[in-house]
């Protein structure tokens, strides 16, 4: 690979990334531009341009942008159409926010003339692997530079002397290392390393920031209504919202209920187990409600096929594959399954849980007339059951009856 | 079919099959042979004795069985070692005890040369279809008697007429009509029907039988720790047990912290939706658990493998398809994924959840070395990841390059 | 179920549906509407007309229709996007056109006031089931009417009977029973039953009527360009044709050279077991030529996810879900992945064989840049292997650190 | 990693290996094994050994061995039990070989002391992938050597400069560069490279090497009956053989007809896509002869499972996976569908096709009661059919129905 001329970096306006934007500009001589997106995260973006003008980025070099409306819309809202959990319980938040922003890296390497983009995951984990293959399969020429797998800066000591080589200000707080390491954006927060690296034991309290403690949580239940179009949650008790004002009130309810925390250790794509917590208190309603109002509104043939595709999409995106052919193959066939996916569910917010009590849809497929208990009038003949039942046993029948001409 | 001239009855001892045992008897003219089998569901079984004695069943042809730990240990361990929920959310706790009925009645029909069965199930559900694929997989040339397809006894008024001009007691309270239907056994209890069929509207307080509610539920957290032997749980708290006595004290344990409900609407395999709500106290903390144990004990392509399989596996348990070549294909499977599968799992058990937040094994794939933020001491190549990226993202860059080449 | 009023009836022109139709006629006492297609399956049409009018049915209700070009547009080639085989082998030829004739019938119904739609598919088969299920997923009120399951005409003697006793004319030919029986399309001839039945015997020669034996075929091979455009065919050896014309030149292509014989054992969905004998000249030549163009131009991680979910797509279309969400699901999928399978394929045909021999495509994914075995000039990079072997060695060797672990 | 000490190398004594044992040598200056088997490749293994003394090897340190049994039995019929073909077509000739090849070397390696092995396929490939995933999950401690990743013999003629500097004697005709490379065992000969790299063109009639052109393949067909025994072939045309038997007697019986040439492109692991001419005639046969047993002796259930499962237990061979818990859970899957497939298939061969005509089994499940077109007995209750759509068919009724009333 040749040296790259110009840059685009994923930059949060942190430490770690104006370190790398100083290593780019010195390493590789080549001219940065900074990308910063509001992905609701919850910190502030305008500090980094200020960041970004101290280390030198010219202006019309910085871009900062809100894609909070892109980022649900465009990506969480698709992904729970699917119900994707990874390893049967994550809900995939970090994953699926590295493809918006590689998008946007090379988006903004193609208006800027850049031929390169970088960013600051590590060599060990799976968002390497995510910003990668994103950015290759969307511009096949791109340039990828990932720092933390070419420099010697391999400690914090090295990081900071570099740091005050080069005049990047170092916040008092960010002199000594963090208890552990910080993801996260609308959908989810994550944390993993240091103290949570051993998973036999408990994760210490501090380490949750999004959800209210299930103990600290309110003593009376709260229940709240999702309605869904087309599998998308359009509005809250009624009210309708745009896709990120609708995720933001879920997670107040759900944090504020303690909902959506996990801890987990997970397969990673590179190899390894790794330990982490999980707060997804707004998926974790949302996933919820999607299954609840599924339940009346999708058959029962298209819900079994969607379950057993499931896992494989939830891996697709876990890896990195979000812009690849199979993942876009199984969005057709998930997309084609919420045409119906109407309606709204009335769920039971308590002491971390969130749980349905109630559905309801103008396409619901249940039907009291055929399983009620009661005189159905007719909706339904209870002698087809001996037909059906037969012939679903003629093939077991057939090889009960080998087994016994074979011992006999 | 020719008529029955010996009939195996699964019987409760209850109003319903008491009605069934008559009605065999004059419908008939058949000897009736009874199995009455402790599964867990909580009733004393010895008044099935005197109940079918006092309708002329032969002491000789009362069968009274204690068949819990073969229930847990051949039946729900293998189910859980699969993970396996129908439809994400149901953990089959009616499903899986009828292959063990309908095996034991057609062991009891081949020991007293009886050539037909008999259950209680209606003609709408899916019991049915799960006794019947089973007793016919089991013996291709017994005969299956439903009455409930059969008779003409289709109101209430009509059963309890039957029931009088027979001589059959009727308590007190089961006069009038029952307001919902319950089925129940050592992994869980199932309510549906009546005050029940609409889905739109919250299942009352009284529906809950085996677990307190959430909000009545211990104010403080209690921890436990489940020992896992390839897959299957074999200790508590370190107290070693057996299979039916850790379920009953995982019942305890969850029921106690309001664990394992259940409202869902669901799919049955005659083709309605219906729905049910479910307590399977003890089961929910074992699937946490199991999860939690495999978290660190199974490699990431055999945990992907067996998620891809368990929405066919699920179907097929919920389908009555237990005694089925690829239900045995795909316990082979599940089995073989399990070996390495020991270990230990604490959960904290409150307020309706329980979370796994430790977990431990001899045999853990888990490599702090490896995953660690700090030095690792040359575990792991971080330059190897520069080589899986550049190999993964090789077809992706083919794809594109063919779309800039094309559009160019 | 009430008696039918008006009944549209698939009506070949044949004697068993002519026997349908006077049965249909005097056993309800309803209108009959007769619809006659075209599918493919070689017999003039117009002799329906006269025959159906001479059994009573007025013009207005006589429905002749050329139904070939939708036949090959709408059903067959969308399933070989998928290059669908049922257990391995069979093309579906049946299966195919079962829902096409459903769907008219119930157009027919609709548009004639006809509350009923009947077929002459046995009891025993897949048709009857195919044919149902399509009618009732495209309208859940329509009433059908399966005679072969309902009437008493059981053996050949009595059907002969009915014939004479309804002054329907039987050709000498028909007198006796066929040693065999029919179906047959554009896509394929299927023989089943009698003669054939005993599986372990071979075929004798004259049940193949649309493809020569092979030892029969030219002597020399003749060579093919099939063209494509996003997975379907659309000219051959150069020259642009319809779906139909398609079809047909490439029946005539491998019945020439005895391409296409299948002598298959297969599950029916009703629980047995059957012996067909099909042939499907030009299907297998497409199929080929499609999995021949999908290798250039489909990317492995589509292909391979689409290889796995053939054998259900297959399975449903088999079993008569070709209209069902799941079916739909599939196909959301499927025509997701051919957007980019466009480009011709040569394939040699001799002697009951075809093989591709070469493929290209502006869509083409194979780089000889990046395969050749000469200098590649840097397009891809040997060493990046090492890393991408070690990742993904990296669970393994953790696995088989373990077990040197445990066992040391 | 540090240097290798001692190394075992897959010698096979031709030039290209001959080269990587001295460039071992001279190189790292370590200790070299060399290990040479009989795959069934068809070339003298004792010219292997004087080479290699020819080039310093001690005799302790030259391990020659027949390996055919031992590939037939444990890997080759593992495989085709469950009809593996990668991206539909391909036999996975070459993949299943190489997991031998390491765990010898690895097993080797422990018997001599080595600290590592070493392989000679290229970085560019499939096998290298093989080669070393096998390795490391039978040892996570072995090294792994591949020169031709590491190396800078990259041309032709440095290679050849190599060798004369080496003494390493160079036969005439290896001084020119081949026309395409070769792979071959006793299952198939993959041809590629060079003259294939176009994929548009042709093979040329030269690539062939084990199987005669079906235009030359006798005029007259030839019949062969295999039997087989839980899956695997025992015996043909009666007469009882080993494994590696078997396979070469199927090999001469299919070369001599034309039969199992494959002309693809595929997509390699790596990320490319590649042509190769494969000829695998023995395993054509067994293909086409396995699935003729489990049409008459395997359910359906089994069989549509196994069809679904198939594609992924490919692609893990293709892989280099063969040594992974997912592997071997698939393969416990599969075997426990083998458990009954025994008997007996005739094919008919002809000028390059196996045709399944007849099969027969003391396991058939294939009824000729049940499916008869004439009087049955009472085997098939037709009416039973009824039922069977009706429940089917309901809840595709109940989502025409829901269309209908929302339209309405």
């Amino acid at each position: 690979m040749s040296a790259p001329k110009k840059v685009v970096l994923a930059y949060s306006g942190g430490l770690d990334t104006s370190i790398i934007l100083k290593w780019l500009q010195t390493e590789y001589g080549c001219e940065v531009v900074t990308f910063t997106a509001d992905l609701g995260q919850g910190e502030e973006l305008e500090p980094a341009r200020a960041k970004a003008e101290l280390l030198g980025i010219k202006p019309e070099n910085i871009y900062i942008e809100d894609v909070r409306e892109e980022f649900v819309r465009d990506f969480v809202f698709p992904m729970f159409r699917a119900n994707a959990v990874y390893e049967g319980l994550y809900l995939l938040g970090t994953s699926i926010a590295r493809p918006l922003i590689s998008k946007r890296l090379v988006e903004i390497a193609a208006e800027t003339g850049a031929d390169a983009v970088a960013h600051g995951a590590t060599g060990k984990g799976n968002d390497q692997v995510r910003f990668e293959l994103a950015a290759y399969a969307l511009n096949p020429d791109i340039k990828v530079i990932a720092p933390w797998r070419e420099w010697d800066l391999t400690s914090r000591t090295r990081l900071l002397e570099f740091a005050e080589q080069n005049q990047i200000p170092v916040a008092k707080d960010k002199r000594g290392e963090a208890p552990f390491s910080v993801d996260a954006n609308l959908l989810h927060t994550s944390s993993e390393g240091k103290v949570l690296e051993d998973p036999a034991v408990e994760a210490p309290d501090y380490v949750y920031q999004r959800t209210v403690h299930p103990e600290d949580a309110p003593d009376t239940p709260e229940f709240v209504e999702v309605t869904f179009e087309k599998g998308d949650p359009i509005a809250i008790n009624g009210e309708s919202m745009s896709p990120a004002e609708i995720l933001t009130k879920l997670n107040e309810l759900g944090g504020k209920h303690g909902i959506g925390r996990l801890d987990l250790v997970e397969g990673r794509f590179v190899g390894m187990k790794s330990r982490g917590i999980y707060e997804t208190p707004g998926g974790t309603l949302l996933l919820e409600a999607h299954r609840g109002i599924e339940s009346i509104t999708m058959d029962r043939g298209a819900m079994h096929l969607k379950d057993e595709l499931m896992p494989k999409y939830a891996e697709l995106i876990y890896n990195g594959f979000w812009y690849s052919p199979e993942r876009e193959m199984l969005q057709a066939a998930i997309d084609k399954s919420q045409e119906h996916v109407s309606g709204t569910v009335r769920m039971k917010l308590y002491k971390g849980m969130a749980q349905t009590v109630g559905r309801w849809s103008e396409n619901s497929l249940y039907s009291e007339a055929h399983v009620t208990f009661e005189e159905d009038a007719g909706a339904y003949d209870q002698t087809d059951a001996a037909g059906f039942i037969q012939l679903n046993a003629l093939r077991l029948k057939l090889l009960a009856a080998r087994d016994k001409r074979n011992k006999g």
